[in-house]
């Protein structure tokens, strides 16, 4: 998608106030680290809280902060009065997330009326190496209230 | 599948050993509910600490449980010496994750030498009924040391 | 799903009159063997014009048949001015998909009332076995012109 | 993935000759249109025999493209003595498939040793417009014999 332009004007203050209401954030230490119009990006530090069995980010908080990239990408492209709700996701693991911080990208690939179709990216920072250590495609869903 | 016979005996004792390492099932409040040959589930109680903006649980963490009962289903059925990965998984959600509790089932659809295919359920408890709130279909993977 | 009731009677017509119009169903030789509320099924005898390098059924049409049958389960209960229209499919492979003839399941499991969320099966029949060849999960859409 | 090396110089031959016989790319009339490493395109003109309903390109036949060209991305980068093996894919749906031609494009994000992930496109060709109307995110298996 070319420069999409965000219906409603506030959209970065709206998806931080959103954002900043999702108790799992705070838990797990993300934070926003980019809000554009459809794109946005999670930034993650590592921590012994949120491993899995070999002290690698788990697999789930890989889907987490990919799938809330998305939601929130597709949110930045609906109007003031819309919430943004996850249809389904897809991801794939194609390395151990092994890093000192990890950055989840959502992008909108189609905004339709209802849906919107997102992929997202997590990349792993290790050592002053990044790698890519998965991907996903997710529908998100306009509700409007 | 019918009565899978898992290869390795002490299958359980080595999926509570894993499970217990990961650091966020602790950071979460997850707990093993159940380990079959072939079938696991995960308990989770509702708390604020693990929400989207709406107080209800985080779509990355229905992820989660998911992905991890059907990790956990896959490696009931693999050799003592085998290690799980998770290949990929995809996720459907149905309804609102509202709930005091939730259980995660994962079951192993096909086991292969080196791949499974698995399906999860996350089902929300929420004063005094259970609500199917997302399905998964996910590819685990045996990774012999 | 237990016991789903289509707001439109006359469902089976209508599907099997939009089945007859899908050229591809024609020319890959398949027909609706069942259409029942919230569940369909698709059969299709092999032939070579549908394989793939080794003679078996491509995967490509396991994908299609299995779709299609998703797709008119999801249709079973929409109402009868309503559209279905595919939002996305992932599906696994169990096993090569060699065989006489083929059954594909569709299963409506949950409805809502712009999406539905489907699951679906391939079985293979070969001298007298039947095999488990592939499973989906999928996302239908209701579009009311 | 950047300049991926096939271990195979030979691989493009080996392709060609495993599409020439899926007897399923004749019925369709579809053909190889570039083999790359890493990367395969392949060309589909419209015609009545392969539609839905509305007379649009059947999304079995979108998915049949798009996984056939990241299955054969997948095998550019395979030894000689391998087969692929599709294990899963995930297709959103984003558009009409209208168009005179279509162009399926598979291109490998991660070769492993065992698997490949690669992620797939189809783009129509309608009127000297081309519209992305699929996309997919896919799991290859090498079989060494």
């Amino acid at each position: 998608m070319k420069r999409p332009i965000p219906p409603d004007p506030a959209f970065e203050s709206r998806i931080r106030s959103s954002f900043d209401q999702q108790g799992l954030m705070k838990t797990i230490g993300a934070h926003l680290a980019q809000v554009s119009p459809g794109e946005v990006r999670i930034e993650l530090p590592y921590s012994k809280a949120i491993t899995q069995q070999h002290g690698f980010l788990h697999a789930g908080i890989l889907s987490t902060i990919a799938d809330n990239a998305c939601g929130y990408a597709a949110y930045t492209l609906m109007p003031a009065d819309a919430e943004v709700l996850g249809v389904e996701n897809k991801i794939n693991f194609l390395a151990p997330a092994k890093g000192e911080r990890f950055i989840s990208i959502g992008r909108v690939i189609k905004a339709g009326r209802t849906l919107a179709v997102c992929s997202g990216e997590v990349w792993a920072y290790n050592n002053g190496q990044n790698t890519l250590v998965a991907v996903m495609q997710t529908t998100m869903m306009a509700l409007v209230k």
